[in-house]
């Protein structure tokens, strides 16, 4: 196999975790999935190194997240933090990237992986992007299906086709969320995968896939090639990719191409989506509270406290009667929910972003 | 009338308040009755001033608390605040602090209060103690009862006898707290008043009550008394008064003698006995929300948000899909638990003395 790089989307800014996530930190650099000194991004460097070393690893940020960025994976060259010029979805930033890479290597296969999501089975994980990135080599753009384990409305899915090689099958197509019914069909028919947003190629088929369905992107690429050439990439990519079309991967690529394959993934993902996500993966007591250890508890089942104080001082927290909260705490904001709200906390956010209070944001 | 003196007890160290009380700053030196400004000590001495100006308060508490305690009422003399060496409940204390009135003005009239409660209606309550303080010019050791709203367990009854003079009756018993029927019982008769710890005399009577009902702790006065006439008063304190048996006014002298009074009182009276208490008596929001003013409200409901920090940095609450919660916050303890709780948090003091943890205590 030849050599395989990796290109981690670390460029979000999500709000589902008010207040621990903020413009300037969001959800990859939090520690949200049980280990309190690892944040998800890290965690996704560390988990692919035995297919991919740091120095091939290639993440892409925003501006104002590179430093905070290239902080918490101290391994990765700093050359490989990607800084977008501006939110355009992951289609030109995945096409970008890729480009990045192919100049390092012409023939480079490429994994393209959120920076965020939490991966239980870490082995499984493993052999199962080495799979897809076997089908890659054949030419194919490949993505993983995650098994469902439950009736999800919350996510996109993969039809399933025909069988290729190495277990691998071709995607029938691409589908919406969908409303419950359909996703209680697809559970039961077994023929529907989660889409979780990871892609497996060479470089050079994506490359050749974004001139075909993507072109106005292909060719501000080119433009940026050449100026890499005489080192003047930043200045060329500020002037190009802003005024590239804002459109995912999905939708701009995946969807319209012809070799598309998908591989079955089945090791613990989840994709961190809440709070209440954050209560499943923690370490929990027997009364299934995530709590600091020396919390007093009265009564109280179920419980997630997560404090990101930063005084010195230590706080000690006591839940009486309580069941099923959320309390999070930092600096500035403390939020209290029930954990089935977990959803509504944009809901506050937005309530702050009207009330234009940028500093809680 | 003679003049009025009033001694007010504060040197109480409760729990129930945790953690925004602490042996360091009880429930009197906090906050805790609507006003955010103004100690519940504070008010006493305030609601007082029509008839006892703060040169003839006498404030009773611990050595410990007698900085803090002067800190808040400014304006009441520093030698007015008598330093108990050690807790012996109130007959001790209410017998030393009459002798120290008696000693500056031997005709001294004496209202005894609680430092710790709320009162809504100040201009009746004043007019309730004004009475009760004639009836004590008549050599009665005069209480005021208030008069029930609810069928409460948690209190002392006075049983009603036969009316006196200015709207008084005499008190023919005291009756310890009843359980739910009697308490029942009692509403429904009305011959039933709330015991509120609050007694007026003569100083001189009080003092011949203690010397028939209390000999050995009226000899101990006396010996402080010499003591104090050569300057000595500490020394003599520190050596006698430890020795004096912990007894209630209530049980040593009240029930056992013979001139007892009784002023019926209605005005808005509140023992604030928990938080629950503090939430009944908190300005709230049209949710029944006593909150910071900029606490993102996401469907929450009569709760209460108590932020006893002292960073300097603003903190906002955000509280989403909860109701009838009580959240506190201190520098070093948080405490989230639901209302109907609120006795509860004698649970967490309790485990927080037997984890021998006295920093937050």
């Amino acid at each position: 196999m030849t050599s395989a790089y990796a290109i981690i989307l670390a460029g979000g800014a999500g709000t589902r975790f008010w207040p621990a996530s903020r413009a300037a930190s969001p959800k990859q650099l939090q520690a949200l999935a049980g280990d309190p000194d690892e944040t998800l991004l890290a965690a996704t460097v560390r988990r692919l190194r035995p297919l991919v070393p740091p120095e091939r690893v290639y993440i892409a940020t925003s501006k104002a997240l590179a430093k905070a960025t290239a902080k918490v994976v101290p391994k990765v060259p700093r050359k490989n933090i990607l800084q977008e010029p501006a939110a355009r979805n992951t289609a030109p930033c995945i096409a970008w990237a890729t480009r990045a890479i192919l100049r390092e290597d012409p023939d480079a296969l490429v994994a393209v992986l959120p920076s965020d999501h939490f991966i239980r089975n870490a082995p499984a994980f493993l052999r199962t992007v080495e799979r897809a990135l076997l089908v890659a080599e054949q030419d194919y753009l490949v993505t993983i299906g995650i098994v469902p384990t439950r009736a999800e409305t919350g996510y996109g899915y993969i039809s399933v086709g025909a069988r290729i090689s190495h277990g691998a099958s071709v995607v029938s197509r691409f589908v919406e969320k969908p409303d419950r019914a359909r996703a209680e069909a697809f559970l039961r028919g077994g023929h529907h995968l989660w889409n979780a947003g990871m892609f497996f190629f060479r470089g050079r088929t994506m490359a050749r896939a974004v001139e075909k369905h993507l072109p106005g992107i292909a060719r501000g690429l080119d433009a940026i090639d050449r100026a890499a050439a005489r080192g003047k990439e930043p200045e060329a990519l500020a002037r190009v990719f802003p005024r590239f079309p804002s459109v995912s991967i999905d939708y701009g690529v995946m969807e319209k191409a012809d070799h598309v394959a998908v591989v079955r993934g089945r090791f613990g993902w989840n994709d961190v989506g809440s709070w209440a996500s954050a209560w499943e993966l923690a370490g929990k007591d027997k009364g299934g509270n995530a709590v600091p250890g020396d919390t007093v508890l009265v009564e109280a089942k179920g419980n997630l406290v997560y404090d990101l104080t930063t005084r010195r001082e230590k706080r000690t927290y006591a839940l009486v009667g309580l069941d099923n909260l959320v309390l999070v705490e930092t600096d500035d904001a403390v939020l209290v929910m029930k954990r089935e709200r977990a959803q509504d906390v944009r809901q506050v956010v937005a309530t702050l972003k009207s009330r234009g209070d940028g500093r809680l944001l």
